[in-house]
Parts: structure tokens; C-alpha cells; sequence
């Protein structure tokens, strides 16, 4: 974080990342956290491991240390293939070993983050010929929209982004087990 | 809307915009709209006016066509001088007739929608000098955040964007009287 030694506004420093905005401004913290926990871990066709997959990934694109590396650990706790495969895909999608609809879903989401007017008819289309259902599209452009919000809030206010692996994966099992909800009480 | 005849999932095309998105999904519309309704409508020591020249520059910086025409109409219905300075908001936050305190903020959300990593230490100690708080500081850069995540979802879903300036005049006329979440009801 050279040239930002501390995050700009007075959060505890005990929670780095997102969760001391959180913390610090509960009145939007609150929805933050319920569209979190809605489109990453409600019921849905797409598994938790996927949605954060889609996650970690746009936030890689957007070089959002504290998110990628947070969603990539809980993408890694809920996946099969774990952090092999999240690696995989944020070194390139198209090569990763994942199902064709999840491919197309992640080509879709590459696109909102750089520009909702970049996603065409053909991507949509492409989508909807690999499975992908009215649903799994919609929340597929939400989430990426959402990420690039999220990024933008963390690095926006210089928050703290731990290097240590172990941080992250400490936040995985209390996300696994208790949702985004928690963090606003813990 | 060239290339792009109809939005890409099944919404009712009697709500243009994010208002058939929300709609379509009540899950996720129901924090989108709490988020809107606390960040540019609760208790603030910021305009209701204000928030919404923000939210309507980013989304202009954007080129988001309906959340600039809805977010600009509501600007305007809540500022004394209504759409002309709205306009020149858009044109050049440098020159038109506002605070010192509302340009340094304008400043910071311009460096959001590119990047949350591109506001610097002297972006933020220059709108502190003009006077900006703690929360006038978190609130602006989640702002800015949330319309690059709010303009990505309208936009990477094709919603339709009308033309006529009336349709964002009415639609104003709801959201000053009943706020956000009326459009989830309406």
C-alpha cells in the first residue's frame, strides 16, 4: 500500500478490509451485507463455490487485493478443486477446468467489469446455449457489478489488506459457517 | 440502443430501467433499493439534491443513459437551480456554481469511477480542507462505487433507456414524494 499508509476515514483497525466500512457505517452495511449474502450464498442453480468464483475473479480483474483475496478463499473453501482452481481461473478462464457454462458466465462477467455495454447479444446468446438460465445471467451481471463496487469501496477509502494467507482463510470459515451477516455483529 | 433490440432476461417492459430488474428479482431489489434509499436519501448533513448530482455525474462519467437522465431528474427536482446546473455538472464540475466542499467531493467520485485505487492522500485532504467530514467523505466514495456497480447491472442487461425527458420527470416526481423502495411496490 505504498503512499497509503492508513485508510481514510476512522475505521477499527481491527477489521481490515470491507468489514470495518462496515462496521463503521451500519446504516449501509447492512444492505452491503444482505446483497452479499443473497447473490454469493442464497438458493440457487449456481453453487456457492461458483458464485464466489465469479467473485474472486472480477475482483482480480479490478486488482482488488483485500476482495480477491478474500472471495478467493471462500471460493477455495467451497470448491472441490479449492485454490488450485480458483488460481487457474484468475490466470485465464478459458483454460481452467470448469463447466462450459460456467466459461461463458465468467466471459460475461469479464465484460460488465470493464462495461455493461460491452456484453452483446452473441455473449448472452453463447451463455444460453452452454445452460445458463434467465437467472444464472442476471445474478452472473449483478455479482460482477456488485464487485465492482466493492472494489471500489475498499481501495476507494485505502483500506488495510492483509498479505498473510491465514487472514483470509480465518474470514473463510467464518463466512462458510455463519454468512455475511456476521460481519456486522462479530 | 443499437444492436441491443430488448433486454437479455425476461423483464416487464412496462418498467424500464433497473425498476424491471428489481422487479424481476425482489431478492437482490430489495437491498439495491435500501442502499439507494440510505445513501441519497436518510439523514445527511449532504443534500438529498446533492447525493443525487453525485450519483448522476458518475453515472454520466458512466455513459449510463437511464441512471443519467433519472438520477440527473431527480438532481434537478431537489436543487435550486435544477437541470441547468445539473448540466453543467456534467459538462465541467470545475466551472459550475457550486460549494468548494461539493467540487472536492465531485473530484474524488471522477477518481472512483475509474479506480478506488486512484484517490490519493491529497484528493482526501483537500476536500477535508474544504470542509468535507468523515461521512461526507465514506458516503461519496460509496456513491460513486454503487452507481458503477448500479449502471453496469442496467447496461450489461440491455434494460431500455427511453428518450423522452418526461418519463424522467415523472419518474421524479415518485421517487422525491415516496423514495426507493416505492419502486419495488409500485
Amino acid at each position: 500500500m505504498k503512499g497509503r499508509p492508513m485508510p481514510y476515514v476512522d475505521v477499527d483497525p481491527d477489521f481490515p478490509g470491507i468489514v470495518g466500512l462496515l462496521r463503521f457505517r451500519p446504516e449501509t452495511g447492512r444492505p452491503l451485507s444482505e446483497l452479499a449474502e443473497v447473490l454469493l450464498r442464497g438458493p440457487h442453480t449456481l453453487t456457492r463455490g461458483e458464485r464466489e468464483l465469479i467473485a474472486a475473479y472480477v475482483s482480480s480483474l479490478n486488482k482488488c487485493h483485500f476482495c480477491a483475496s478474500s472471495h478467493g478463499a471462500f471460493a477455495a473453501a467451497q470448491l472441490p478443486d479449492g485454490m488450485s482452481l480458483v488460481e487457474q481461473v484468475e490466470a485465464d478462464p478459458g483454460q481452467a477446468p470448469i463447466s462450459r457454462k460456467l466459461r461463458e458466465l465468467l466471459k460475461v462477467a469479464a465484460k460488465v467489469q470493464r462495461s455493461g455495454g460491452e456484453v452483446t447479444v452473441g455473449d448472452i446468446a453463447s451463455a444460453r446455449a452452454a445452460g445458463a438460465t434467465d437467472i444464472e445471467i442476471h445474478d452472473t451481471v449483478l455479482i460482477a457489478a456488485a464487485f465492482c463496487m466493492y472494489n471500489r469501496y475498499v481501495d476507494g477509502l485505502a483500506t488495510i489488506a492483509p498479505d498473510d494467507p491465514s487472514v483470509y482463510a480465518q474470514q473463510a470459515k467464518q463466512i462458510v459457517a455463519n454468512g455475511y451477516m456476521s460481519a456486522l455483529a462479530s
